[in-house]
């Protein structure tokens, strides 16, 4: 059964994951996306003042994240679609971090100007295994209204 | 010589690019991060009500963008680190798309609390062949301050 805009309300939650992330995968990512030693060389990322230690491109939590959350999303008619958000990444991710994704509809606002949608904003907070937010990502998605719906 | 916050003041643009994506590098990042049909099928993409065509992930767009401002950045000290900010994606990214940054420096703060550095507040836009912005990351940075300075 696809989940229609009517089908959503604020406070709902939908939880997917967990995924590990190991050291070869963050090195391999941040090689081609985010090539800094601290992403990069284990040994060299020890003397980052702020990292002190291999962290994952944020970059890289996000396109991990992503899987998890079109699958707790699998229902959501329309799929996944977002025009961007808020994101932040209070802590870094570590090699062998086991990372999961809940999300949380806060707002569910049909449109004015388009009967078929309307826009859900919604917070997904990517967790790791100590239960600690590693990035929040608050995003105004758009999401279809049941065929038939709206129309009067 | 690197860039320290001492260096930096509101205004001073840094340029890289541009890099081209091709279909291919969109569906094979997209089948890994990304599974959705308007990401991974350029069939199925074209029914798509929004997208009207193949479309990179954001995440994509996201990460393609990081080398780039490495490249721009290569002088700053400390390197790129930011804990996240405002995420736009204004207009999809096609294939065969050609794709530039532009960074600015939008507030130069140094820390109370920390004599040794200061945040940046930058606006990191990605543009494509036609001067369209297609993300529009604006995001809070932390620069070393030159060692010595401020010490006394």
């Amino acid at each position: 059964m696809p989940l229609y805009l009517e089908d959503l309300s604020p406070g709902m939650v939908f939880r997917a994951g967990p995924v590990t992330v190991s050291e070869a995968e963050i090195i391999d990512f941040a090689r081609r996306y985010d090539p800094q030693p601290f992403h990069t060389d284990p040994e060299a990322a020890k003397a980052h003042p702020i990292f002190q230690g291999l962290a994952a491109s944020g970059w890289h939590t996000a396109a991990l994240t992503m899987p998890m959350v079109i699958e707790a999303m699998r229902d959501l008619a329309g799929g996944v679609v977002g025009g961007g958000g808020e994101l932040q990444w209070p802590r870094p991710v570590r090699a062998g971090d086991s990372l999961r994704v809940e999300i949380e509809a806060l707002e569910v606002t049909p449109s004015r100007s388009r009967p078929d949608r309307g826009s859900v904003l919604w917070r997904n907070t990517t967790l790791n295994q100590h239960g600690e937010a590693v990035q929040v990502f608050t995003v105004r998605g758009v999401v279809p209204r049941r065929p038939g719906a709206g129309q009067g």
